[in-house]
């Protein structure tokens, strides 16, 4: 893998239950030299919760302060909670030579493109509905209620796929993480493209 | 690997001396998928040359005429020669399904991204100058000369990786080989993603 002096933003989508958590582990192994950007929200944490690695909770006077300051690199409001990626951190980490990783849902996507176009934006598709749904099932944590709403949201975003950069099909685990490895590298490339032939032309 | 109702149209650009051919022939190894566009030419054919393989060498008369019928996908003049790529046969591919492949300089793939903008172009850089010209040198086929035109023809054209869709950094056969793969599956499935998206949703 090649290193640039400055990180690479890589903003990644997928329905829930496509195994993205299991993926990304395995693909962003150096804790090192990646950097999880964790949300804030003004929800209650709940019991699965850890603060500061799951989110960061925060009051709502807290989360509209930080809207006013500009804070956030993109927020959204659902079910009378906010939720939004801090700015701060992000870019803190990209000029340290650190890439970022945000997993975020679609509209979220889209609006850190808006205002930093370099975000390699991937989705991670699930190779059919039907897969989708037999591991949701196959969780047993999930009620019947919040299958069918996961599923929901999944046909709400999946179609929206066609607007991301990159997609990868997660229908196996090791040609997932060798896609999406490989698919992270040629972003990379792709975003310091000028850095990297200033190097190619530094070695003559 | 998936395949579509239509192929994807890759346009591919390397130094010379690059090892692009050796890597195209590991990655579309099966022939039968894929279509390699055969360049048409004004040029005398040289000794080395297969005439409707390396070239289709045609007369001015029948170029100037395949210009008027707009027949080029692309074409330009070089040292009082065209070259040009015949869209029919791409498009024919294409629309049978076919993966096409066309190896062509970083004009003629901005031409041809201009017209059809779904080709995905991609760059293979190689891992420095110095190392371009050690391959060069190591070929023993050309004369100093011509591997001084060689390396100033990489000089011009390596910045330009910038404006293609992606990158692949030849260090080494196996990777290179294995990274192009990853990033051909990628710009199919991007280039596919309405179709791709279609399939998700059938198998609910």
């Amino acid at each position: 893998m090649k290193n640039f002096k400055k990180g690479t933003l890589f903003v990644v989508s997928a329905p829930s239950g496509g195994g993205k958590g299991t993926i990304l582990k395995r693909v962003f192994n150096d804790d090192d030299k990646v950097f999880y950007s964790v949300s804030s929200t003004t929800r209650a944490p709940r019991d699965e919760d850890t603060p500061g690695v799951t989110y960061n909770f925060i009051t709502n006077e807290q989360f509209e302060k930080m809207i006013a300051d500009n804070a956030f690199l993109e927020y959204a409001g659902y079910c009378d909670n906010y939720y939004g990626t801090p700015s701060a951190p992000v870019f803190e980490n990209l000029n340290a030579g650190k890439d970022v990783v945000l997993e975020i849902e679609t509209q979220g996507a889209f609006n850190v493109k808006k205002v930093f176009p370099e975000a390699a934006l991937i989705f991670l598709m699930p190779p059919s509905l039907k897969e989708l749904r037999r591991r949701l099932e196959k969780r047993g944590t999930e009620t019947k209620e919040s299958i069918e709403k996961r599923m929901d949201q999944a046909k709400r975003e999946i179609p929206l796929a066609e607007k991301y950069d990159y997609i990868v099909i997660n229908d196996g685990l090791e040609k997932a993480v060798a896609d999406f490895s490989a698919v992270c590298e040629a972003a990379r490339l792709r975003c310091h493209a000028d850095e990297l032939v200033k190097e190619v032309f530094e070695n003559a």
